[in-house]
């Protein structure tokens, strides 16, 4: 099993969230859903990669694009970034990984954002996402809002910290470190073989 | 011909410089060596990747150990960082570059500071670097140092800029920007058909 750490609301995560299925079919790998912070853990480490740097941001959208044609997905760029309810929507992925939704609502929310142009977390396209997938809004805000989702929402992050985690998609394969989606083939090759060396 | 943008002192740059001659050879593309400040437009802005991050900084060697071994390259990690005589060792590379050597003399250098632990730039390592490849040292270090060598350089980081560079490596395809070793093939698609699409 690879663990694959991510935050609603990162840009590059849209392209791992979308075809991570298709991964696990055709690799026979399990992976396993992970929200975390990583602004949080950004902020921490004064880690600004875009909102500050517009030649940066115009050249990661653009990659974003392209690379979704390579992959056969949609992308409307740039999306809307940064987010409004980040912490919501993450809190929500949280609450979905501790009930066994999380992959359907990061696919749900992303397709949203990036192909009708709906932010994660903000209203209604938060409910709508949940309503989307079939679970209740009322109740899944309700038990999102809750101390018991803020405290493991705490305690992800504090493990990806841990990990060495500063960026999302991230991949942890036997403590080992991959970050990107542009590094999903590297973290495949080391689950099989542990190393990337032919 | 895909136009390669690079500066040594760039950590990732290694993974470029060290296959690409035998990437040209594997497709029949000619890439054009084109060295530039990098540093210089990084600085304009606020552009610090590694050097106040250590968590970032420590995933970027240990990512460059792991992919040197795809390529079968040999990797001393970490390496020096930041270079103290960057412009020094670019200025050099500029000046190789109107005269038909700059490949030779990067592969030389980025040999020298990830294999044998010497700073791009530095004496007597610099002097070295230049007689390995068969330039007369005293001859390049008074023309790198010349006004004519400085307006090249500074031409060139202008040009860079105007295509929204802002990282080495970087490839160029038709004004089609891709940022990074990991983008290379990306590039040479781009080069081919147009588009990353299938």
């Amino acid at each position: 099993m690879i663990d694959f750490w991510f935050s609603v609301g990162s840009t590059y995560t849209y392209l791992t969230v979308m075809r991570l299925a298709d991964v696990e079919q055709a690799t026979g790998i399990t992976f396993r859903w992970r929200p975390f912070s990583v602004r949080q853990i950004m902020i921490e480490m004064d880690n600004i990669p875009f909102r500050t740097k517009p030649v940066k941001a115009a050249h990661m959208w653009r990659d974003i694009e392209r690379r979704a044609a390579m992959y056969g997905l949609p992308a409307r760029v740039p999306a809307s970034y940064p987010l409004k309810e980040w912490d919501v929507a993450n809190r929500v992925a949280v609450l979905g990984a501790a009930e066994g939704w999380a992959a359907e609502y990061a696919r749900a929310t992303y397709r949203r954002w990036f192909v009708d142009g709906l932010e994660p977390g903000s209203e209604p396209n938060l409910s709508d996402s949940l309503a989307e997938i079939g679970q209740d809004p009322v109740r899944v805000l309700t038990l999102a809002a809750a101390s018991k989702t803020a405290s493991a929402y705490e305690a992800a992050t504090n493990e990806a910290r841990g990990l060495g985690i500063f960026g999302s998609p991230s991949f942890i394969v036997d403590r080992e470190l991959f970050w990107g989606d542009d590094r999903l083939n590297d973290a495949i090759t080391w689950y099989r073989r542990g190393t990337l060396a032919p």
